[in-house]
């Protein structure tokens, strides 16, 4: 039996119930559920609408329910619409009449919303301690293969030699701009819509203050039609997870193609790697071709809930119930990549000898340019001068550092001999020591920084107490998630 | 084990076993893999790879695990990471070593883009179908709401008066552009991949003809490479859903403003409705806001599909296995969606007291301006002259009808006593009897050529047997699919 | 002549040529450029790289092509391929072959970046108080608005009463989150770039964090590699410009139907709102019709650049040039919207009979239910019972509130005499007092909290001295954006 | 002065009127407009509204307008909201009031829907026109490129030989299946709107099969308030051009990787090259970078569409003003890019030696359990063995050919002197002889096949007179992009 069924003469069409029907996905937030109806029946007898003996039994019956579910004997009814009937039910079915009390000044509206929010505050720390975890192996791969150059691409083109472990922290940061919008939603998404109603607010003296203290929110919602239908929160977590997503396809697009024969930069461990059914020589690296594929399936759940939201009228409409297995979806599908990607990054081999046998000496031309400039030809010049070089190096089919002194100066009479050491790649990462750049001495700095970061967030999020958890959120954790950026060296 | 054990030193990890593997969707085409490794067997044995015995003793395994899966008998094993690995292991266990065979000069590459054009080969007509029904819908309210008017919006304001039928109808030819889509789908779906193997074609002198003519497909793939990698059929399905999905979000959107309090045009069945936890008088529309939602996932979907598209490789990548799930989730949406508007449409009450009190003399301003046109001033000017009518009636506070000839003459001295002839909407909607305009006379012509379209693609879907299906479709189908218009009354 | 002619020893083909240059969009940003360029040649001094009367020169001509700019006498050539080429051209025409010096050290890579952020740093603040400006005029209606109640709706079906500037706050709140996520994209955006070559660093010792005080930007960049490539800036603008259309088209959709006939709640000004070209009686809300279908374009700019994003290798890849076009589209269609919006909103009239003729007994139903609650019934017992009024009412074709003490007896005996105070919308709505509630107490809080949070935004935006304008933001303005939430009335 | 002035009492604000004009965009369909007007004006005679003399002397002015547009000497006013209005304006200035005659029983509605569809179709064969032609350099590649053997890729990963004359035309075959769909929206787009008033219909006796054919259409729409809504052929344009984008960006990815140093593939003509403003030595692949990112912004046209539709009310709503930038956008994309990668191709040198390298004798793995497979062993034993060897010749750091005979005995005993024929990558190539495989033998019937689709589109193509061009269409053309499959070779 629904919760409104005095008003119908007529049962639900079935197929208009299984349409309708949410209990499929909203179980998943069974426990914020019974966390807000225990809190709500406290406000409701601190406001007096129920007395203490009301108060004790409907949470000792929610006590039980809540132990129901983590023991997982909570049984489902075919009646059950969703998790807040079905909850309500078995409260009665517990306690009888007196559970009728729970729904008092309450809507699904407001009731939804809060236990949405809930379960998202209560995961969101999980996928920023995932991240962390891969943050942490990108700094250990730095901190490992500090000693390897690479070469470094534009346009997939070779451009200039750089540290393998700066490659490596260019993947960091993105994903601390992830750790920042994920404390910025974090934010957004501590506002207790509780309080509302099905739209217009609670006729009872509820603390609506005291109760989102006691929810772990750190405010309540100002306006009652607005915190029935806000979804921001919802639609802000799609963004942040499609952007992770965004980040980690453009690890994966690089490790497809530096795991190629033909680039042959890395080796996958044969654990995170897998073969064809047809072919016996292959081992594809399925884990980065299915994280790139993801970044795709993550922008279609952000674009959906958009959509689904654009151009509804105010307050509650059903079409908000569309909101929750997109946000499940992106959670899961992100907590199922990234252990895998912090697994396969730490335990790949990298080919050194491949890597820097990749760098040629065309890849120090701007070098060859900057030694011009150093002899006081204006950089476009200079520019022009060894791109006309590099013209002649291809046509005569050798490298540049093969350039006799006089093919040299023929181009123009300032180079001398030490034009060669241009072509040293372990001098030209050296050379770019300013903050933010490949030399050694930079990155090292870098990786300190990124280092500082990671922890500074860990003991923040450390310190953080189950509930009420947000209002240290509020105060410290979202500084300590803005980026530590160093203004020098 | 896996397909590919033997060139791997190491297990897969647990995660990337578990982000790898397909089994947890992609046994929903267990059907369909089964049928395809039967009639691979067939051609393997026409090409001499197999003997006679060999292919009854593998076709006699395959015809056991079919029937295991009908019969819900089939057990999966850990370590089937896909339901072509399930169904080579199920078959090894049934027939021994020869089991061995079955894989021979085939992939599962083209396997699995095989399996996946018969699952949609064979789901399409279930939506073709739900379609059509609901398209019978519309028609049923056309027949019994003939003698119904209604004032027509554009801009969500009152513009002019129209038939109830001729409104029903608006919903019927977007769903008929639908089911042309389909078809054409149905088309391109319709090309066999298999023995493109890997990527690269078969060694073994299959007739492809012939094998594309065993499983019901219009022809074999012109290119291997292209073969395995075409998802384009996915996209297009994923595109057609959504943009069903857009033209039910235009009824659903209709409904909801529709049965506001306001409008008060329709009252659903309370069959088709559902309350509030709170508020004990409401009567919502759900099923038509949950239709308008998910027309916003069904966009996230495409949106999705396409982004994985987006920049791969050629040939196969892992990402493709990004495909299924999308397009199950969208069969199964409009599958759920479907046959619920259909039913919420038979039951609702039309309120056709409301509907024809809300059409006021404003409406007919039009009429009003044809009318001076009718006396040979030109339309621009006669609009003008309405115009100013139409001002004067409101500062006056009076509505058209009543303004005195006097009133009327003042404005133009055309004006005649048959001036008030217009403000009666059933002549305003009987003289728009040309070809598609909302006459009675016009809309039972349309009524008709509706009917006559769904007869035929119905009497042409019942010709279709099961297998070889496509080639029917290719011949009849398609063109009784396109819209069959007519051009004169 | 392109930068990059010296290695070529062809021309580019024309059409590459046109679909490669940027100029037609870039040229927007080229205050920017140049204001880059300046402070580039600084730093190059500072470093020792340029002499003082090369500084001197360079300047020199960059200033006055800046008064070009501004004076819109800059004349692009055909061969300037982006906004950096064509200055750089301009530059060697004005000051000759020193010119040659200014790119030592830069690419175009970090110099287009660095420019883009210039761009929208410069520009967020304009869509900032264009938002305040339409935040104000929700306030302003707000207070205008105290005494007039209109029914809530949830589904579209009248819900509850409530106060019309409670809703006119509704809308208030989401463009504050905006405001706030624009605070946060301030913050992401403050990171400055140059200095990072075109993937490797810079080989000149440039300190780089006073360069970015130079520039106003609050922190350098920490990672060359990630800097030239980093777009996250840009789409979380477009994710914040379709968030705010997202709000924008609930609005929208809300006047939609409030100025339809049927709800007439308002009546908009004249000038805001167009006619038709056949029916000259209308009058259309055709400014909310476009902010409602803005909202899905606003959308497709963010799926596109997000999708364009998707599956990138390191570094700069010629892709990022897709990223300003949707950002400057999406400036612009804000900026053309927000302003347009305010004025229709302040020039619309209240049709307030209209708006409170709607409230009908059945939407105190709920009140009716806290009744029995308040004579000891169970909630869900007392909403059983209201909805069998209602069912009832419905039967007899009754307003609930023209029920007999007889009727409503027999449906329970608790009622009395004084049930028929709670068919008072009046009372109703003035229940509602706890924060967030549409009471006139909680609303007049809830007005003072909004324009506090205006107040305390304009004065700390108007602190912000034009350069350095970030470190500012960095440290105030983004806290100053927090929702300064009530926790008590 | 706006068509609708006479209703208002006060003038559009500025700002609502510049975010209401369509003349900024919808002036493209200039010609379409005069062309659709000039054919109204006859249906209009022959119905009996307007004279003779009305009628020349109307269609003289429209002539006379559309010559101005040809010759480029047309002004635009100021008021003109659209083109709609601009042109009626216009023909008042040159024929005087009885200009005001031609809007008779026309809307903008119907109107704008018109000419929107008669622009697309008269740039749809633009479309496929630029299409054939990228397909036509495809086979021209592959007629030329039959020698090349090349490695074929699956994940990435070395797979197995193949002809580069396959790998070119695996092209061909997605931009056919374009189109097909490009063909297939051609049918939908060809019915006419006109006469369908602003949604009711037209009230004059006009003969819309005979308008239709008038202007080029097959159908008249058959109800009038879908056609003045239907946007499906715009959202079908786009979802073309997107799924078109999706599959040039796929050639774009592996152009890009096979232009890169490591793999060096292809060397691209200087003309479809660019270099880099920083480092001398850099040829980029910018053509095809821009081709994969416009892939999303394609996509991202689409999902803004189909966003914009989404729960729209019936008939003509202002919303569908956004659908002709992102169709003029997508097309103004597609012609840009089409033209240049078809340059690319046809200028690029195969470097055939590099390729030839790149396959290894691991490639040929699949060959050497199908040696197995032909000594009796089953195929699934035969993949573990070869496998088995793989490993192996990794451990060994050799390569498989370079096993000893009894290396392979020792494996499997079954292996022969005859082992080594299989690890000729000709060998293996030559064996995929089956339709659609790889083999010389396939890829030349391949190759006349898709040169008689060309031809006969081509030809089809030619036969089309520009007015009426669709009824042909309807009829052949269709049936002519039908993927014409082989069945046999």
């Amino acid at each position: 039996m629904t919760l409104w069924h005095g008003r119908f003469a007529e049962q639900t069409n079935s197929d208009a119930f299984a349409l309708n029907a949410s209990i499929g996905f909203d179980r998943r937030m069974a426990e914020q559920d019974v966390r807000g109806s225990t809190a709500w029946v406290d406000a409701l007898a601190q406001a007096g609408v129920l007395n203490l003996q009301e108060q004790t039994l409907i949470s000792g019956g929610l006590q039980a329910i809540f132990e129901e579910f983590q023991s997982q004997t909570f049984t489902f009814a075919p009646g059950d619409e969703d998790i807040h009937s079905a909850v309500e039910r078995r409260l009665g079915e517990i306690i009888g009449p007196v559970a009728g009390k729970l729904h008092t000044g309450r809507s699904r509206n407001d009731q939804v919303a809060t236990d949405f929010r809930l379960w998202l505050l209560d995961h969101l720390p999980n996928l920023a301690n995932a991240l962390s975890d891969l943050q942490s192996a990108f700094i250990e791969r730095a901190e490992n293969d500090m000693d390897t150059l690479m070469p470094g691409y534009t346009h997939l083109q070779r451009a200039q030699p750089i540290l393998l472990s700066h490659w490596w922290l260019s993947h960091f940061w993105p994903l601390q701009r992830d750790q920042a919008r994920l404390a910025d939603l974090t934010k957004r998404t501590a506002v207790m819509p509780l309080g509302s109603g099905a739209l217009a607010g609670v006729p009872y003296p509820i603390d609506r203050g005291a109760l989102a203290d006691a929810l772990g929110f750190a405010w309540p919602s100002p306006n009652s039609l607005d915190a029935v239908s806000d979804r921001d929160f919802a639609v802000e977590m799609l963004f942040s997870a499609a952007l992770i997503g965004t980040h980690l396809s453009k690890l994966a697009e690089n490790m497809v193609i530096f795991t190629s024969a033909e680039f042959g930069f890395f080796d996958l461990d044969d654990a995170y790697s897998t073969g064809s059914s047809l072919m016996p020589q292959k081992k594809n690296p399925d884990p980065f071709e299915l994280t790139r594929s993801k970044a795709g399936t993550l922008l279609g759940t952000l674009t959906g809930l958009m959509a689904t939201l654009k151009g509804l009228p105010s307050t509650y409409d059903k079409d908000l119930q569309e909101d929750k297995v997109p946000v499940f979806n992106a959670y899961d599908t992100l907590m199922a990549m990234l252990p895998v990607l912090a697994g396969a990054l730490r335990t790949l081999t990298v080919k050194r000898v491949r890597m820097e046998a990749a760098i040629d000496a065309g890849m120090m031309a701007t070098d060859m340019a900057d030694y011009l400039v150093g002899r006081g030809i204006p950089f476009r010049e200079a520019h022009a001068l060894t791109g006309q070089a590099v013209r002649q190096a291809l046509e005569k089919g050798k490298s540049l550092d093969a350039f006799s002194l006089a093919e040299f100066q023929a181009i123009h009479p300032s180079f001398d001999e030490d034009v060669y050491t241009v072509f040293d790649a372990q001098v030209s990462v050296a050379r770019r020591e300013s903050l933010g750049g490949t030399a050694p001495k930079a990155v090292k700095v870098q990786i300190q920084q990124a280092k500082e970061i990671l922890q500074t967030q860990q003991s923040c999020r450390n310190q953080v107490k189950p509930y009420p958890r947000i209002k240290l959120l509020g105060e410290n954790y979202v500084e300590h998630n803005l980026p530590r950026m160093r203004r020098r060296i």
